[in-house]
């Protein structure tokens, strides 16, 4: 599968790619990183180099898939490889620090999966550190390469929707048990979304959870947010519905939209504010009408989210432009659920998040 | 229009009335008044006796609609009136103690608009007041006769959601600015739902609210309520949106229910909670599927929730069972709003809810 | 009920009713003769001054809901109130040629329920007896006063769609056998709206049909019509599905228009046309793309349809205008009926409907 | 991409491939031979060996992707590779008769995508001629292995649906222009799925239609068919909607199914048929009844139709087992649209099917 990037694969598109191909590392096979396996084959832009996976199952699932890439139960003879230009960290939160920083320390530009790093002082390390050596290093915050999160972002942008008031957000997952809870596990989705459509910081958190089968573990939170400008923004996350729900209504003052990224080919939806409605004159008007101006479906580009930030992450690293999820973002989301959980421990006490802290590389 | 309980009218149909009609006076013709004034002359044991309304245009439009039934500016004068059997209280919140409890005094059953009161002293001194009578006081919590919602009572009870995990609630309306505020507003119909849907008291809620066009005065608002067994819920309202939303999703270990009151035939959505889900093999594949078992939307009967409110009110004052919009729930609802108030001048601080308080009466 | 057409209650709007109310009759109350009744009574240009009603069960339901209309069973007595204005026939439709003709012949205004009559020689009749005595004459094509159906009509009329290409139509009702068969029954609405849609004959007609119950009363039948312009549409009717449809798609040379009657506040999208759509490049995006441009939900007016007409009809009756739902659409409405019964006698054969018969009153 | 198959990596799971792959020609590389190509290299049953492709910037397309494995513009080249197992044909419907013949006659097993020919004449002769060389010979019906297409089967099967009574079906593509017209190019569609539901041959055709940019070569046409035991079908086809519609719904005695191939994850909809509705008593009732009993949305299996199809293909060509997409299919399904388009040059007359054709090989 990796015949693509094979000498006689790339004569045909030469213009194409000015450049050879980045020859990448993949770290985990496990939920996600048969996604970035998939992704970097595909990818012009890059060539699949290495896998490094301890565990000997999914290696040979790995190779049953792609047996011509080599596997390394070893990170280290990865990072000794000099032909490796960049490593895909798709390990579980705990580890990200530790293999993110070797990596970096090993001169290879780096994609870590979400959440960048388990607290504020690992995810500052790897930000600095990066910074020192010059390397890209970059947050997998995939929703942000979303075209349906793309056309809301463009919508504020060109002030369709006024100035926002708040923004509701539901995100209902079938997956499985994490050990880092379900903040951490599917919070960096809302907060990195919020972060990069409002494009401003936040200000103070507070949570509320409820963890029903293992204690100090919850599988189902309710986050506030208040940003700087004070728009504010409730989340609401589980583990536990059995129907994925992945829903943000943004209000403002001229419009509202709805973003439903499991609506296929109707994710977003715009709602004129329209006139003031008159009281229905009787309970047949009264239930067919729940709404004051037209709506408008914008069509979106069906993409995969994936395959474009990956895109992203070789233009950064040939071009040196910020990728679209920067390092900054990925340390923002880390603080916003750091401060999530010490709301969590103080019964549900708001937190204040220090403005020099959350915008200290900006 | 009142033509129906004429003597001549009700020779029809004697069976179906055992009694003459009940003697109904409405307070107030404002935003709900002109429903509950509709709903009395449909049902066949009510009959309107007089409107109280102070406002001469209000009481204008009144009587170009029902021409042959007086109009009084004063309420006195209505509670005087000895054939009055019953007063139906349409005016604003913080009139409501005054108002319930004069016609109390008066020896009139009173059904009295949500919420019940303003703070829990004046709900509970209602509530005595009522029974020290031998009175019927009834809240107006319309969703309790709300065919879907009794829908979902219906497959909790049954047991087909199996140990209920946590609520999710979105309220958005098209309404007014109410100088009480949006949770004093939109937030008694989550929360009696909530109480009636669990049957259980609220222990802690804890509150965040943003004003935008005038201080101290929310236009949106996300409130957290945890129950006696350790449900939790979050509740999200506005004023702000273009869109009505009224959607609530229950989720229990075996099933979980979508009621979107604004879904029109398909207002109850079942989910299977269904066998595990594998990960997708491809993007293809990953949008596709979004759920991991059936979904069964039943049929829902179509009936207006205030004519079935009116009839139980009847039905209470006729026989003494409790109506199922009872005075105890009027006032729990009360409690609860009065603490998501505390909270919020507390910047979201949990307020935890005194059993003695809110099961006093119980 | 009709108190509000009582001398003391006009007094509030005087300027609104510069006439005194026209006074009604409504013959039939089986299954939309309440609804007239309802409407009636409700409108403030109409009086309801009698039924005619020969079954007893009926007359008593009618006489419980209205009990100081007069009842007759027979029709003479109500055509010989020289005080009544018009009469509104609900019959079946085998009757309405007699009534209506008896009723215009003793100088009342008539509105007919749909199909005006069962062939042309009858529709011809009344509308030349109409004409011949000066009176108004409107078949009740309810759905021209559907406020979806006008914006429809209002999107072909300011060419938002284009060129009409050609027209889908889907009406699946849970109603009950009617001895006319189901193309009598429902076929009506589909024709009456594509004459009013489109404002132009139909040229030619075929059906097809199925008779599972009893021979030659079909319960499902399709139908397709050809227009003058060269317009065509295709027609699915049937009693026998447990889900009401009524969905119409017009597809024009700029947009397509979907209309669904059931869809509640969405009962209107329009389709841009868009760009040209290139091949997906893998499954998932095949999934997730089934349009080429934008979709608009426009808001519609939430007004009950016969309300509107019965306002039409006064209007007409005092000012000499042509109603929207006038009788030559009417006996067009007729013609294509008859038509598609030939067809469906002749194996789905095409038939072709004189110009001259078609447009004769034009 | 073919490295799966490559020694070292079948390897890994030796127990799934007794056989080695077979070795697979793909003719044609316009819309639908990327697909094929895709899926081929991605079965582990399959190898792709050759791309039969004359022209010049379609080969190179193909080469960029898969650059190992050779392109030949000569079909006879191909056809003389005795290495060669099986051709899937993905070239113009007129040319299916001669690429398949060839390809049978020289030993190869076949897959023609749909339809399977332009004439039963054509048809009849591929059959018997890949009968007689003991050849596998299947026609490209993707449909057939849609996981929403076989569970509306498996409703039938079981008995779900009750005796099937009629069925109603909508398909507009956005696709391009065909020479061949919109019958040709979308029908098969419709009617391959409705012989595989419905299992028994059609017996009668009538259609009409509408060229609007090029004469008699259609882009919206109305088919009607009639099946063996009287069951009754409705298809609308076009290009022209700027929305793509891949309904169908079928009305039995127990229960009705909607089958909306776009509707993502509810793509199959199973109506309850209920018990009788009362007529509702007003306006706002009506509005908000539109079915009689419950909905289930049943889970279906999301996988790509296509891979299953070559799947089938294989274990055919290994087993001698008929696949589900059988050439006697094929064969009625050209017959069904020669006799639709008979009945166009007839103006819409009904053609009969003779059984002694539809059935020949059967």
């Amino acid at each position: 599968m990796t015949a693509r990037k094979h000498p006689t694969g790339r004569r045909f598109a030469p213009s194409l790619e000015q450049h050879p191909p980045l020859r990448i590392a993949v770290v985990g096979y496990g939920y996600w990183g048969p996604n970035l396996v998939r992704n970097v084959i595909e990818r012009p832009e890059l060539e699949l180099a290495a896998l490094c996976e301890r565990d000997d199952a999914r290696a040979a699932a790995f190779l049953q898939k792609v047996p011509d890439v080599p596997v390394h139960a070893d990170l280290d003879t990865v990072l000794a490889d000099e032909t490796i230009d960049a490593v895909l960290v798709a390990t579980p939160p705990r580890t990200h620090h530790a293999i993110a920083s070797a990596a970096l320390s090993a001169g290879k530009h780096v994609l870590v999966e979400k959440p960048l790093a388990r607290t504020v002082a690992e995810a500052t390390d790897l930000v600095e550190l990066a910074t020192d050596n010059g390397l890209v290093l970059m947050p997998g915050h995939t929703f942000l390469y979303s075209p349906p999160v793309n056309k809301v972002r463009e919508l504020i942008d060109h002030g369709k929707l006024g100035e926002v008031y708040f923004v509701t957000s539901s995100r209902m997952n079938l997956g499985k048990y994490q050990p880092d809870g379900v903040i951490c596990d599917l919070a960096p989705h809302d907060i990195s979304i919020l972060l990069y459509l409002l494009d401003q910081p936040v200000t103070q958190v507070s949570a509320s959870a409820r963890s029903i089968f293992r204690e100090h573990n919850p599988e189902v939170a309710f986050l506030t947010l208040t940003f700087a400008s004070g728009v504010t923004a409730n989340i609401q996350i589980s583990w536990l519905a059995p129907r994925k729900v992945r829903e943000m209504v943004i209000v403002g003052s001229k419009r509202m939209v709805q973003y439903d990224d499991t609506a296929a080919d109707e994710s977003v939806r715009v709602f004129d504010r329209g006139m003031e409605v008159e009281a229905p004159a009787n309970f047949g008007e009264f239930q067919l009408s729940y709404r004051s101006g037209d709506i408008v479906v914008p069509r979106v580009e069906a993409a995969e989210p994936l395959s474009l930030e990956l895109q992203d992450f070789a233009r950064s690293i040939r071009t040196g432009v910020v990728p679209r999820s920067h390092a900054q973002l990925g340390l923002e989301t880390v603080a916003v659920i750091e401060a999530a959980e010490t709301s969590l421990r103080h019964n549900g006490e708001p937190v204040a998040l220090a403005p020099a802290l959350v915008r200290a590389a900006a």
